[in-house]
């Protein structure tokens, strides 16, 4: 008989927020009445910008009439947006990335996950722990549950950063600011990994979807900042935080091309090029009216918008975090990223704690253990919720008698 | 060092298209006067239906109101949308399939190039040759040039049907109407398939792309009207050619709940739990604006909308193949298809056959070989221009001395 990917099957059966969902439901069955407010996923809840809006009603016009019709298009993405990529989140920025050397996708979960199709199966791949669940499954799917799978604890007396590994991985999943514990790495930090990574020779797959976040001046909003950086990195970029598209799908992949690989036969392949194959086999772009409303995000008035968006989720955050200080419990995060990663109190487990805050404040978080067993103990909370809801949910905290 | 995955290698570097579009631009900078005509790549040219432009236009002012705003939507696609296409496509057709069976994709080119990734690597795989180039390379992207790739050799005395395998193979690959000899399978033939696949406890990977081209009853429109076949099949759809979607980007794939492989301990498991698995994991949904234009086709006014757009193709077809006829070429598909397949005049190989058609008759077609080494002395040209340029491109033709 055809032979199913058997690495599949050391999978855990069910996603963390789907396990989340059903413990709502049935506690909203039995509770109807309970105004439930949710700090659990990470998804946007403004609408998107105007600018975004024009954007994309004048896309669907032109794809109305039979001379600005546009049929498939360029698998990369379009010039037209690559460009501005280029441009404003990199030269204005003073890293010189070119628009040949971006891809755009429709969505991190997508880019970040696909890109294992262009990494040999003998690769150490290193992990943190607790760590965003689709770096750990596209491996796990690849490798099953290998040894070649290395966690890197990341735990409160580092600041919930991981320590070098003592062992060489060949590839190192880096998510800064982070999801989940909102920790972000300053220049210092992020340099020591990309200084190890060219020395080791190994492969960093930045991911910086919540690069928008970032308030302070010291943290750095790409890997490319970091001298040598752009021979050892590939970065992941997302609209869906900063420009609220996680139900419009948008995102790119930055391949460097000074990043090569030597083959077994000491040749040298560019991994802008396997990534440049990897897409134009198995990805047609991402849509045409997408593309044109990334593009708005670049305008004048796109770029305020979204600059107010993103102040308006950290408001959130800010609040949060005044909460928790004044209940004085410990957490990380939320103030150069949407998440707050805080302990549970009176050494309480996540699942337990995330129970009692559901049925005792109905509030809806994340438990940290679904992030990582070294997630075990803590909780996450988002920013992406309204100023209203988000106020409610940290008076209901701060009266909260455990 | 880091390694990369160095099946890649072993793939051909550019692309078919690629290589065309490369020896077009260079016959039009040498004669800019040339009016050129494309009936090269399998690209829509008609502007999208009002009844689409309308639902997606409502669904951009959805997304500019927090009330009606969409953030993250089900992995697996709307159920608005899936549910019309198991009423629309298959229930009214006579076949039973759930929404739950049906997942929905942002394109056929990912779905069947993704697929691949829920599949063991020591299965042998069938793959027609010639043959649409995704089904061959995202396999040698797994498994290098491995004697575990057979083709099935399709040729002119056969109809450019694949005879059956001498050899078990483990997963068959088949896409009718075919892409790209435009040929079909009676209901009796896909049958000796289905059959064939149930007796050997083989997958099938059914491509129906082009299934809204059939015009004859007999040809069936999906592989589940052949009895057995949820039980050994996966089966692709896209909206790219019947709805012009081609720039929208949506598809479905079909995954029945009746279809389980053995696993290597014996138990059992469905490629539908893997399939979800697999996109729950490495992709977010489609854009919701993109299922809302999807869910308009099924409308009454879509329905019809688009049933003429395809009638406006297949006349394009139809000049062709009463061109060809009068010229005395040999051809095959057009009927059911909108490509058609003709076999180079005068014993010219492809390329061949492909410069001359371009220089002497500014025409722009696809080189049989491209597909396949048994497409060589064989084009395939698209009834996807307009009536006016097909019309003019068939004149050139008849008057041609070759």
């Amino acid at each position: 008989m055809f032979r199913i990917n058997e690495n599949y099957l050391q999978l855990n059966e069910s996603y963390l927020f789907s396990a989340i969902a059903r413990r709502e439901e049935k506690f909203s069955a039995l509770h109807p009445e309970a105004n439930i407010i949710r700090l659990g996923i990470g998804d946007v809840t403004l609408p998107l910008p105007p600018s975004v809006i024009k954007a994309m009603h004048k896309a669907v016009d032109e794809m109305a009439e039979k001379e600005t019709f546009r049929g498939y298009g360029p698998d990369q993405g379009y010039g037209f947006l690559r460009e501005k990529i280029a441009e404003i989140d990199f030269r204005q920025r003073g890293t010189d990335i070119s628009p040949d050397e971006i891809f755009v996708g429709d969505g991190s979960k997508s880019d970040t996950g696909n890109i294992t199709d262009i990494l040999g199966e003998d690769n150490i791949i290193a992990i943190t722990d607790p760590v965003y669940p689709v770096y750990l499954d596209s491996n796990v799917m690849r490798l099953g549950n290998s040894s070649k799978i290395m966690l890197l604890s990341c735990g409160e007396k580092n600041g919930f950063l991981p320590e070098m590994p003592s062992q060489r991985p060949d590839v190192i999943y880096l998510c800064y600011p982070n999801n989940p514990t909102g920790t972000v790495m300053n220049r210092t930090q992020l340099k020591q990994w990309v200084d190890y990574a060219l020395e080791n020779k190994s492969l960093i797959l930045f991911d910086a979807a919540y690069e928008a976040f970032i308030r302070d001046r010291e943290i750095p909003r790409s890997i490319y900042e970091i001298e040598g950086a752009k021979k050892c990195a590939i970065e992941f970029r997302s609209f869906s935080k900063n420009a609220g598209f996680t139900g419009v799908r948008c995102s790119y992949t930055v391949a460097p091309k000074a990043l090569a690989a030597r083959t077994a036969a000491g040749g040298e392949v560019l991994l802008n090029s396997l990534w440049n194959r990897r897409q134009s086999t198995k990805f047609n772009g991402a849509p045409y009216i997408v593309q044109r409303a990334a593009e708005a995000v670049y305008s004048p008035e796109g770029q305020q918008e979204v600059g107010e968006m993103v102040a308006y989720y950290m408001r959130n955050a800010e609040m949060i975090r005044e909460g928790l200080t004044q209940k004085q419990w410990t957490f990380f995060g939320g103030e150069n990223s949407p998440y707050i990663w805080l302990k549970c109190p009176g050494g309480m487990d996540s699942w337990t704690f995330f129970d009692r805050l559901l049925e005792e404040r109905h509030i809806v978080g994340t438990p940290g253990v679904g992030f990582g067993s070294k997630g075990e103990g803590y909780f996450r909370l988002t920013a992406f919720n309204s100023h209203d809801k988000t106020a409610e949910a940290v008076k209901r905290i701060k009266g909260w008698e455990l």
